[in-house]
């Protein structure tokens, strides 16, 4: 049986992040810019809560960053997710495509709509949907009607696709627009992890009806928890603020709502730490690219184990590094998350695949090959922006 | 027709607000205390998103405040009740008896479960439902089986009753909870607007199955958006951490949820100003008190209206005061409104009444004679704590 030398891996690590910078998380946020002085600012003028200047200005920024008109600040991604379903106008009973091999929240936010995930599978090179087996699985499954494509085999409808840009890295966008296109499926990306990363030279999100991102602790930048809503569809966007601002109309004194809504706005608190952040992006992501340049040359000629490189139609933010074990080791990925954690090099399996957990035993799923083996090789490594400082 | 002496009603405002300190807010927080300090050393330890000490404090704080032994922070009072909800059992097709008189959330949430909101009356004693008129109303309307409470017209079982602490001030509790034991109906207890409020010398939130608190940044104290769940039973606390935290089981780094979960809970930052503002607290309910006293004073003779004052069985935080035209001068709401507002003292009616929006009109409803007559009757007017120091 082939073996792992794991001793060649710490060597690998400890040119990346020597014993000084350890014990190393997988992702912290640094806080070197304007933080305090724009929270500082948020508290003295009392308007800490839904109303001041700090969540426009958050949203301004990110639309200038982005280049995508529309943007609407969440309490949360998985918030910002679930308005996007609903902009996508997914209905209780409906199904909703979502790789298996992502974090909970996209197939929790589709149950929130009353409709049922329906699980598919990832290719190596993004990680993410592979859109070729998708486009056989949807002939062979599917029948399109005047209203839309319907699952053969359940009989509902398949309303929404939601690519999810995986550990930050681009999924392979124009191929999937290419199925919706032709089954008649609403496009809805799901970038919580890919704030700054690029599919052919435009910012992600800027190719569905509607995008999400996360500002969690763990993101790129953060704002405490938060997310936002990204569409570049003027009418959606003024949708998406009805929607996380309980529909209230505007009135001078009066409390009307004309729909179900939600209390999802992020806090101008929240924003202005944003702000701070937003203003040192730039620099994140140099970091951050440096950072996987530096585990891309230490671990070039390790026996076993690749590290993660973009595709080639991508510039990806690197948001959490990825070690792939070759499938002849995988059985020591345990070995190996006990190593590197031990040694103050905080590691973490992929998640565990949707499917397999008990809420989603029940729901509609194709061959997951390549999720699978994914899940058996892959571990997340250090990739906090301090890691990839210039003066490091 | 008799007439409102505005001249009259501007003048007793002048005693409570001269005219310095206008324009006067409906409610807006005070940061007097602790607040940068917290909020720079949670920044300071990088720790602000959904690990850190002060989730822990502010949880402990509330918790010795209110007597209540579990409590789990969240991003606001919506999901807070949301997750209240989920926790009585509230299940898809079933029904929620709720006041038509209260802020959307509380109607909101009840769809969120998938279930129907069914509207009851309020009384003028407490601005809550009135127990007495929905005995009688369950008693006719409603048929108990070993399956619980069912309303005989629309088949659908009845599963939960949310009282609202309206404006702060206390419902009567105990005749709620006999209904609800008479009618095998669970009870969740609407306390978004009632920290600091206590009915018969407990603190509101402790009569019910799980309670919901707010702290948007109009309430008592604020954490720029927040909320908690109380409950005294700590299954349901655990439950409740649980779901509040996207189902995650512990492990030391696989991805296992064993439900659909939420990503509900509160970040860090937004706790540290949270007990920053606990432990004012009480200074500032001894402030709103103040205010509220005198308000009763500068209204007592004012022909017309009357300064809404708690009922025998309650000390209420008067969280937002109210003013009650008599019925023969409710046509002159909106002009009080005007002029009030042009005073620089901002005032505001009541709420719609839930079963008027355009989403709930289907929704069952009992006779809501006098929440139709507090609707037209009833303005707030500014309640922030600063108005009522001593120093003022």
């Amino acid at each position: 049986m082939p073996s792992l030398d794991l001793n060649a891996v710490i060597n690998a690590f400890e040119i990346v992040i020597p014993k000084g910078r350890r014990p190393a998380a997988l992702h912290e946020p640094l806080f070197s810019g304007n933080e305090w002085s724009y929270v500082k600012d948020c508290l003295d003028s009392t308007w800490v809560s839904y109303v001041g200047g700090y969540v426009d200005k958050f949203e301004a920024m990110i639309s200038e960053f982005t280049g995508i008109k529309g943007v609407v600040a969440t309490v949360n991604g998985t918030m910002a997710l679930h308005i996007c379903l609903k902009l996508a106008g997914v209905e209780h009973g409906e199904e909703v495509l979502v790789p298996a091999l992502t974090f909970i929240a996209t197939a929790n936010v589709v149950t929130y709509c009353g409709a049922v995930p329906h699980f598919v599978d990832s290719e190596e090179k993004t990680l993410g949907i592979d859109p070729a087996k998708l486009r056989i699985y949807l002939r062979e499954k599917t029948k399109i009607t005047g209203d839309g494509c319907f699952n053969k085999l359940t009989g509902r409808r398949i309303k929404a696709l939601v690519p999810v840009h995986v550990f930050g890295h681009p999924v392979d966008m124009d191929p999937l627009v290419e199925i919706c296109r032709e089954f008649k499926i609403t496009l809805v990306e799901d970038a919580a992890e890919s704030i700054g990363s690029y599919y052919k030279n435009r910012h992600t999100g800027n190719w569905a009806k509607a995008a999400a991102l996360s500002f969690n602790g763990n993101k790129t930048i953060t704002t405490g928890g938060g997310g936002a809503i990204l569409t570049n569809d003027e009418e959606l966007a003024r949708q998406a603020k009805h929607l996380t601002t309980t529909a209230r109309v505007q009135h001078r004194w009066a409390f009307i709502h004309d729909m179900v809504g939600y209390n999802y706005r992020l806090p101008n608190i929240n924003a202005a730490l944003g702000c701070a952040q937003m203003e040192q992006l730039s620099s994140f992501l140099e970091s951050k690219r440096r950072l996987a340049e530096n585990y891309r040359k230490a671990f070039a000629n390790i026996e076993g184990v690749r590290f993660f490189i973009e595709p080639e139609f991508a510039k990806s933010n690197y948001w959490l590094n990825v070690l792939l074990l070759d499938e002849a080791v995988a059985g020591e990925r345990d070995r190996l998350l006990e190593v590197t954690n031990k040694e103050g090099i905080m590691t973490r399996p992929a998640w565990t695949l949707m499917h397999r957990l008990p809420m989603f035993r029940e729901c509609p799923v194709m061959d997951l090959t390549v999720a699978k083996a994914l899940e058996a090789r892959m571990i997340n490594i250090p990739s906090s922006p301090g890691l990839g400082k210039a003066d490091a």
